[in-house]
């Protein structure tokens, strides 16, 4: 539903490019790293996603006819404006597989191409990917805390305008079951739901007409919406009803959904009402204001509810707004580069890398991820890039490569991935997560280091920047 | 940028559609209020933005072929399907004009359509409504306390992707002077403007030599980021030396760009070595994790800082991630509609309806908007909705209607207004509210309150339903 075009892009992105045309750094090689600082929620983890979008609207981006007669409007060089009609990316992108763990500053991704193609699609690129990680690691909070409930993203009128669209994407990725957004069900083949307003009952001149007229038309699909006048008083006894009448026809009612009042206290007493009239297959939904720490108090007090629709809390990655993910330069020109900073932070990595996730004999993971130079295959130690008194001896684990190359040369290299696939992935990589670094509160901290090789670059590149 | 169609809904929304469909409830008319419960911000205001965008896309909202097809697989009758193939909005809409201060409970916008054509719009009004009224909300308190410096948005890339698009427009409509997103200023004509990233000046060999590039592509648009190596002991001495050069080609360095370290004591000290180099023309522009409060304590260190660029905390609105409106029906096949709550303050408003702003005879606000029954053009009380025992007499008081006919049977009957024009009719309107109610903490509370009619009608609804 979106037509991505290459002025999808921040201003200082055309003025560089400008600048390397002229300078004649045209076809000057760039290295530059995708990754982020600090994990989104205090969690242990996060969850890679919006990969396959980004590359396919990568792989077609081009400025339109539109977009270059509005950038001769805005001085920049008719050379430049010519070099420009005819931009493609045709560099190459090393990246982690969508859908798997990542952790703080580690490259998740690694673009390869020339300085002003790396530059044009810097913007684009973390738009995508910083927003759908922080929506796919939000879900996969939810996912751990709700085990095996329906978990259901009714976010789509409180998102980010049409954000909402990738939010419901992500939400998948983390472990979401279904939407009620129904463009994103079509366009990414996702299971879509929903249930009734309460402006429907409103629009009746009572309830029970309302859930009548409802299951009449939707008998195969019939959610009662239960709390507009009274959930326990009214809304519980005419759905009990509704339900014998469906039985009566050889259908059956499918749940009832709460959305105000102590949910706990509503689900346990409507539970026990729909299984005293022998309507114990009737499922309880709730919704309101959720967010994994709800979910987790409602779950902790046996609220017995089924499925939960969250809204604005999932689509919007409340209360973090945005991943912090940036991109770096690590190599130029055929050179490692490094931003230096008094904090180290903030002190890059340079070089063209690979990172590798290690594991010990019995093919657990020991919780650690080494950087590397792209050509290293073996490593004793790693090296904490923030924390230089840190130090891990990993010599004699597994290590499976976490960077592919999914893009040569402007072109996909890999099949794409169905969203179903990579939520999949998801999943069974999260398994193999350990259980500490999943802890809800307080997970344990993940390592990340790098090899003895890069540390010593990292070093000098830092000494001589500093003199 | 955005294809929207009519699947960019709720799944909810075609479900009872198709109910209301079935049971010949099809030309049913309804009325429906979107508002909202609560300021964004604990701001005194909040600025209503997004009817432009949202009147030309629902202007043209129809299901797409694709869409049909894919509800074809969905278990929708045929019939229901083929009359979603001619859907048009062929509503009436009665709205506040965008860039109007709005408050809480009362309608910011009424739509007038069949129940079904009222209920399929409802999500992608909420997704547009929300979000840009939440981010010109957000771009108003920066600038109430950023008086005449310039407020750029640099927020794109941790925008929660397509999303940052509007949030570029929503800023302007706040107050900001202009953003570096390209596609924004493309499509709504906003001062686009940037400067350089970190990676310009590393893939130099050094700085001097990076911004001696720069200034030579962009002499008319020359902004250097000083921060790299080390601010005041370098990129200050450098910026100063290029500035120099550019004086003996005629030509003026535009500024520096400060984006790290404590930038009130850089920029002071920036400030001092420009002057004394002569360079008092030369502006400073400061970034990195800028907000309200930020930009607030910076001034109050008078530091001298010139343009705030602001990013992540604009764009997603940070910490509110969503406005919580909301759309209740108020009146269905010719009656008056109410939904109750045991909460007075979730009751909603039923019947159509007008609102007006008063003022005294000197034709300053009083700080109150009057809710009223459509016909009414006099009143001399008003009541609160949320607190039964709060009454305002105002009588004899100059009345504004704010609510105009922007719609008529699915066409606009007003000319497009550009988004210069309703910048600066927000920038008016926020002109005439008394300085309390734009109080930066605890402001003043701006009174809501409805006629004395209508506070009887909804009384009497409330007991009729509670009976």
């Amino acid at each position: 539903m979106h037509n991505f075009t290459a002025t999808y892009t921040d201003q200082y992105q055309l003025a560089m490019a400008q600048v390397y045309f002229q300078n004649g750094h045209r076809e000057s090689p760039a290295v530059f790293d995708y990754f982020f600082r600090k994990l989104p929620f205090n969690n242990g983890y996060a969850i890679f996603a919006g990969l396959e979008d980004f590359l396919e609207i990568l792989e077609n981006l081009t400025f339109s006819d539109s977009d270059i007669a509005y950038l001769k409007t805005r001085e920049f060089p008719e050379d430049f404006i010519e070099y420009l009609r005819n931009f493609k990316f045709r560099g190459t992108i090393f990246s982690a597989k969508e859908g798997d763990l990542v952790f703080p500053t580690r490259p998740v991704l690694q673009v390869e191409a020339t300085m002003i193609e790396a530059q044009l699609i810097e913007t684009i690129l973390l738009n995508l990917l910083n927003f759908q990680t922080l929506i796919a690691t939000k879900a996969s909070r939810m996912r751990l805390v709700a085990g095996d409930r329906k978990l259901l993203d009714f976010g789509l009128r409180r998102a980010q305008g049409p954000g909402g669209f990738y939010a419901s994407r992500a939400a998948i990725i983390g472990g979401f079951d279904g939407t009620s957004n129904v463009v994103a069900g079509k366009e990414f083949n996702i299971p879509v739901a929903g249930t009734m307003a309460h402006s429907f009952i409103q629009s009746y001149e009572d309830e029970i007409s309302a859930f009548r007229a409802f299951a009449k038309g939707r008998p195969h699909d019939c959610v009662l919406l239960v709390d507009s006048y009274d959930t326990l008083k009214s809304g519980l006894p005419n759905a009990i009803k509704i339900g014998k009448e469906m039985e009566e026809k050889g259908q059956k009612l499918g749940g009832i959904r709460l959305d105000s009042g102590d949910l706990a206290y509503l689900a346990r007493e409507s539970r026990r009402m729909l299984d005293e009239a022998g309507l114990n297959y009737v499922k309880i939904a709730a919704s309101n204001q959720l967010d994994e720490f709800v979910i987790k108090s409602l779950l902790e007090q046996k609220a017995p509810i089924d499925l939960f629709g969250v809204g604005t809390n999932l689509v919007t990655g409340s209360p973090d707004a945005a991943l912090d993910g940036v991109y770096k330069l690590a190599a130029s020109g055929g050179k490692p580069r490094l931003k230096i900073s008094e904090s180290l932070s903030k002190v890059t990595i340079p070089h063209k890398k690979q990172v590798y996730r290690l594991s010990n004999s019995k093919g657990e993971l020991i919780g650690a991820d080494a950087i590397t130079l792209r050509e290293e295959t073996t490593i004793d130690w790693m090296h904490d890039p923030r924390e230089t008194l840190k130090s891990l001896a990993v010599d004699g684990y597994a290590m499976e490569a976490l960077l592919h190359p999914v893009m040569v040369d402007g072109k996909r290299t890999q099949p794409t991935r169905s969203l179903e696939e990579i939520a999949f992935y998801a999943k069974e990589r999260l398994e193999t997560l350990p259980g500490e670094y999943k802890r809800f509160f307080n997970p344990h901290i993940y390592k990340v280091g790098m090899s003895s090789k890069l540390k010593t670059e990292r070093e000098e590149l830092l000494f001589k920047y500093r003199m």
